[in-house]
């Protein structure tokens, strides 16, 4: 049964893989002709939003891959259900570079908030389809290898618990104020970039002190 | 000789997973400049047929891929004529945004009959190419594995018996009600979702009703 | 040391089937605009350049995938050279869109001539790739399994050494006739799809006939 | 733990074909309307920026996933640390067609200048992120394989030292001499598609001449 998790895998990481490098399509090249009116310097520098949309899509895709490949450490077996809820969460992965090139678009305009909410947004469902995906398989040892590691899958289950409130704290902070739900969602990131015993080590310091 | 469907898997997973990948690319991010005379959310909003059609295109590669990789648990060897039948199968799933965004742009126009038409018509292409490659695969064992499951192998062919038949009709159903046409080939792609033992009970159970 | 091929070959797999994928974004997509003055019919019939462009295209990078597949059955091992080679050929296969869509684009225009040659030339380049890249692996088995397998390298060096002169052949003829030299490039097509087996065998039959 | 350096390599293969095969989307299809007016050979060789960006990058890319593969002949473990410097020079090659084409495009105009310090600052960015991957996984032999060759890691670390360094003179050189930049740029390319140990022994020559 080893063999199907191999396939998902090839599968999902030639989803990420594109995902990723299609993000520099974005960047557009200034053309001779643009150039004779403008310098090239200034259409270079006024491109910024779309080297900042370009610089946090990667980061955040890569994240998710790593988080992906984590799971997958433990997961050894295959069935339907897990191949549709993996499809729903690269569903969401495929979709990143829509609202995050709208955010940067808008950001500093007077339609910020609702880019902020799309943005946000996206990451809840994503949260949402993690958890789905790492429940249905781990609840039991359902798909996971034989000589699981419960601890591993506590410390994982754990950090993923987080996932859907917090990102859904950050849609909300939106009303607020678009700076502190992008600071959120951005520790957010950092957050799933770290091991999952390091995240569950770091916030137990927390919460003991 | 395992090692040639190796290779085959690894080659139409990437195909499958760059086709799923690129639909994200018919959502057009709403420019600043746009904002300056209409909302955002209106133009976010505006945009619903490509959401639709991001979804449904999506739903319909990833339950193709599920279909390809079920063949391929049971495919073990590869010809000639199996790599060409293959490349068949990957040409129309190449193809599918193209349809699906024919579909969803005209969907409630007078021209929605003919959209409905491309739309079913792909998949009447596909089903009979899925049906092509797993005859030629399962016919005699050809090129399944040595120990291959004879009640496996019937169900999935009496899944995909249906395939060709029942597009062909919601191609036809056009004619008389679009929106019977499109729920028809939604219901089979749902259909074709479901794992083979248990699109064989539900259909003997319909039939045995 | 078998680990090596192993990865070029992901590598080419990934990057054929890209190549094989993105032909479908030169399909233009109607829009509901458009269609107010003209009928969608006749705006879907209008494109046909396009579609037989895209039809070509995918089978001869899948006839190219079938025989790169084929040679790295024989290749075992991997050196600094021969993934030089390789990514020179790999250059030749990503551009084929390019010459294809100037063909189909020009067909039965008075610039046909120069569009056949085109398409040709980059014909000519591939299949010189192809045989520096095999003759170099299999020179005296110097990238091939232990066991190889005398006679199957033969058929194929064989069925290879006609390729650049053949497709010279067909740049050529595109000075008397265009559509002499593009049935000829299209035979050639074929030619690469069979085995070589098979492929010596009949040439072998035309030479003894 | 064997497994994780499989998943990176997938990861990263498929991000290198994909960056290596959109690069023929910035070759544009002259139209049929376009060549009422001008001939079409006109057409293809106003182009020329664009087929000197497209094998440049390509070739670059190319040499960049030589030495990926290189790398991870050796690097058999994985942690977080490696996964997070890994996309940091993913990120690196992703980017490559951006600089390659505004490069191309302003080539002999006024701008260029700034065009050749854009272009070598990106690989400037590449070869640092190139050298803390490899000193991270290579340092004390954190993650390669038990056998690691001390010779053969010696050989790539000293190839790799001069990377930043001397990419840095090629950015800084474009003040004096744009073509003496661009040559210097070119140079390091072949000197890194040169296998380390012959890199190596060239380099010591030079030293002992």
């Amino acid at each position: 049964m080893d063999k199907e998790t191999t396939r998902i895998e090839a599968f999902s990481d030639g989803v990420f893989a594109i995902a990723i490098t299609l993000l520099v399509l974005e960047l557009k090249i200034p053309h001779e002709s643009d150039v004779g009116e403008v310098a090239l310097s200034t259409l270079l520098l006024r491109q910024w939003p779309a080297y900042v949309s370009f610089v946090i899509s990667f980061a955040f895709i890569g994240i998710m891959w790593i988080n992906h490949h984590r799971l997958f450490n433990h997961i050894k077996r295959a069935d339907n259900t897990l191949m549709i809820l993996n499809l729903l969460l690269l569903m969401g992965v495929t979709a990143v570079p829509f609202p995050t090139a709208i955010l940067s678009q808008h950001l500093g305009h007077y339609d910020d908030r609702l880019a902020a909410m799309v943005f946000n947004g996206t990451y809840v469902a994503i949260a949402i389809a993690f958890n789905l995906l790492w429940r249905y398989a781990a609840q039991e040892g359902r798909l996971l290898g034989k000589d699981w590691d419960a601890a591993a899958i506590r410390n994982i289950s754990k950090q993923y618990a987080f996932g859907p409130l917090l990102y859904l704290a950050a849609f909300g902070l939106a009303w607020i104020s678009v700076a502190a739900s992008l600071a959120l969602s951005f520790a957010l990131g950092i957050f799933f970039a770290l091991p999952p015993h390091v995240a569950a080590r770091r916030h137990g310091k927390r919460e003991a002190g």
